[in-house]
């Protein structure tokens, strides 16, 4: 059986369990992609990491242009992360005509389009899957096994961290510091976790997405993110009440009598039958919503070294598999114009749940909506729970019907200058996920 | 741009929205399989109907010959169903060297081998996307993005029409024969709807499951069927009270010190938290869980026509997007020998619900318990609902812990020989999804 040259750049997390399970799942790999898989060179940072794997000395380098200059090696697994760096080993690799595999939703959201292009250019491959959604099958799906259909939605939890964080606040009643704390110490959360609960992980995810289903890479500065470090457990509890789940969402969707795609990532009530409401601790879910196919919705684990591992072993098999010539299909994004581009997101259209906390007063509630109604803002539910301190003020909780966004905003803009107003109100979308054919 | 010329057989359901989704999606295909997919003829019963859909006179015929011999045509889809005549089209095209694509789960389970065999011989693919799960991308998942993992269970709800009655009978506590009459009125039954019912469906769909995981094919008689017909709203009511959910899964779970794999149908009791427990009406969601990625869940339409034409379509674009010489490895499980087994339904072990009809007198639940106890089957909990009319005897619900299959029948069989009995235990399996690696 022919060999399959690959060089690992990164033993990290992932990078070590990528080298573990190719160890013990060779025979498997073999059968299943005609060829024998064989990292042929590893480079990390430090050696002992290297050593501590049993990783043969003679194949560990600290310098990624050995492997990238390597004429034998085929492929190149890049897992450092990150932006620059990376971002030289796989255009280095694509010019030196190897396929490219990587994990890098970061870099893809900032230079995907280049690297797209590049990898066309050299028909050569780029594969990513394990860039979003972990171990989950997603990128594929998309690519081949919905490839039919012209997408109306993609929508889901794609950040483990948050959702960890999210479920942990409503089962537990706990605050975000509680949380979060929880989160570092079984280690759903990264020592700095900036980038995921902030939200721009899911952005980087959201862009992914994008480009593979509207074949244009949004800008990620463009991408409306709202992380979860500001939810306060009471809103949580509120909507509860209401019969919703707040997740954390990234959400791709095309407006139904336009090309305008909206791309937003933002903490989002459900309700609570909603299959993505029952999606809790660290998973990921994610809906696809084709138009041929309907609804679908792919689950699983969305991060971690294993997970991640079989995402980027199935993109070697694949590679192995194919010819790289045979191969052009899945990049057309890079060689056609989008007909498709983002939509602001002031003009995206949704239901929201506003808490205002008012002084109790008579009147309060006629101002509000006589401004909601000025914006023909159709109010669905009013709740003004029992308050034990009332000097601390009350609140008022308000659902709203379809609305433009930016109506509604200007609209609490208004209701911020009321006198009786304490704070600013707090906004959360409301997702039905109704998605439109043309 | 090069043509792929598909020759289509059968426009029923899913073959005329296979004909009318390629139409409206002409050029989203060819620049996503780098070729002009092209319907040069169809077969099909009665001419009237393509007359109906607007095909053009020319490329209909009622004779499936006229496309096998047709030297031009390089696929051909398969979907008219049944078995005999679809062996002969299915053999006949592999021989001409056509690939081909079907949607025929029956035919699969019960020729499996010999088609797979054939066109490993033939050097040409077989593909069949839409025969388990309709429009969900699942037979790819296992072959294509989940391939690194060995498979230890694979599990779901694969029968859209069982489920939605049994969604039916849940929710609105109606009667078996209510809800099929219903389902029928929706159109999720068919006229004759013994096939799902009785279970053989679901079962013909966890052979093609096995035969993607485990590289055999079951023998159809040799999967434990059992299905829904006989299910009374009571024991939906009943395991309601303690916390789970009634559904019909098809189970493939490798044991976990052996070769042998598990493969049965039948209603099935989840908690009523699991992701499962949560999908309803007439969709199919399967649990994979591979040794490597975890528990991953995929969800979506199983059935109806445009769902089906998606995956058929998705299949042809892997047939235009690939030369066949690049192809073998998706059909390996015909070129080796599985190392793998079924286990006989007498081996398994599982939890138990057992309802039985008892007289209600003093000394009955003792002798139960000891019939169990000298099994070695611990009882997890008991619970005697009160009811009006003791005349009828009074139900006894008892929950076991993991027992051997073989053990809890031969109680079964000694507490039915009880003088206090009416009628006979009722049972169903309860699946926790614990399956383990090595």
């Amino acid at each position: 059986m022919k060999a399959f040259n690959v060089g690992l750049i990164g033993l990290g997390n992932v990078g070590s369990r990528v080298w573990h399970n190719l160890l013990t799942h060779k025979k498997l790999l073999a059968e299943k992609s005609g060829k024998i898989i064989e990292i042929k060179r590893v480079a990390l940072r430090s050696l002992q990491k290297g050593y501590n794997l049993g990783i043969p000395k003679e194949i560990l380098t600290t310098d990624w242009q050995d492997i990238v200059n390597d004429p034998e090696i085929e492929a190149v697994v890049e897992l450092i992360g990150g932006i620059d760096i990376s971002y030289e080993i796989i255009t280095s690799a694509l010019k030196k005509g190897k396929d490219v595999v990587t994990a890098n939703k970061a870099l893809l959201a900032n230079h995907g389009q280049q690297i797209a292009n590049l990898a066309f250019e050299q028909k050569r491959r780029i594969l990513f899957e394990a860039s979003v959604a972990g171990g989950i099958p997603l990128l594929q799906a998309i690519q081949d096994g919905l490839v039919a259909n012209r997408f109306l939605m993609i929508a889901g939890i794609v950040n483990g961290t948050c959702n960890y964080i999210l479920t942990e606040m409503t089962s537990q009643k706990s605050s975000y510091a509680e949380a979060l704390k929880k989160a570092k110490e079984l280690g759903y959360a990264e020592a700095n976790e900036k980038l995921d609960v902030s939200g721009e992980d899911s952005a980087h995810k959201a862009a992914i997405l994008c480009a593979l289903s509207y074949r244009f890479w949004p800008k990620v500065e463009e991408i409306y993110t709202a992380g979860i470090e500001s939810v306060d457990p009471m809103d949580i509890q509120y909507a509860a009440d209401l019969g919703y789940v707040l997740k954390l969402l990234a959400i791709i969707k095309k407006h139904p009598h336009s090309k305008k795609v909206e791309i937003r990532v933002h903490p989002t009530l459900l309700k609570k039958d909603h299959i993505l409401s029952s999606v809790s601790g660290a998973f990921n879910a994610v809906i696809v919503k084709g138009d041929i196919v309907g609804d679908q919705l792919f689950y699983g684990r969305g991060a971690g070294g294993d997970p991640t591992a079989s995402a980027v072993l199935s993109d070697l098999v694949e590679l192995a598999r194919y010819p790289s010539d045979a191969y052009h299909a899945r990049i057309f994004f890079s060689s056609t114009e989008s007909e498709y581009k983002i939509m602001p997101i002031s003009e995206i259209i949704s239901r929201y749940y506003v808490r205002l906390n008012v002084v109790d007063k008579p009147g309060v509630l006629a101002s509000i909506a006589q401004i909601l109604g000025r914006k023909n803002i159709g109010i669905s539910s009013v709740v003004q729970p029992e308050v034990s301190n009332l000097s601390q003020g009350v609140p008022l909780i308000i659902m709203v019907h379809d609305a433009k966004e930016k109506d509604f905003t200007e609209a609490c803009a208004e209701m911020s200058k009321l006198p009786f107003l304490k704070g600013n109100p707090v906004i959360y979308r409301v997702e039905d996920f109704h998605a439109q054919s043309e």
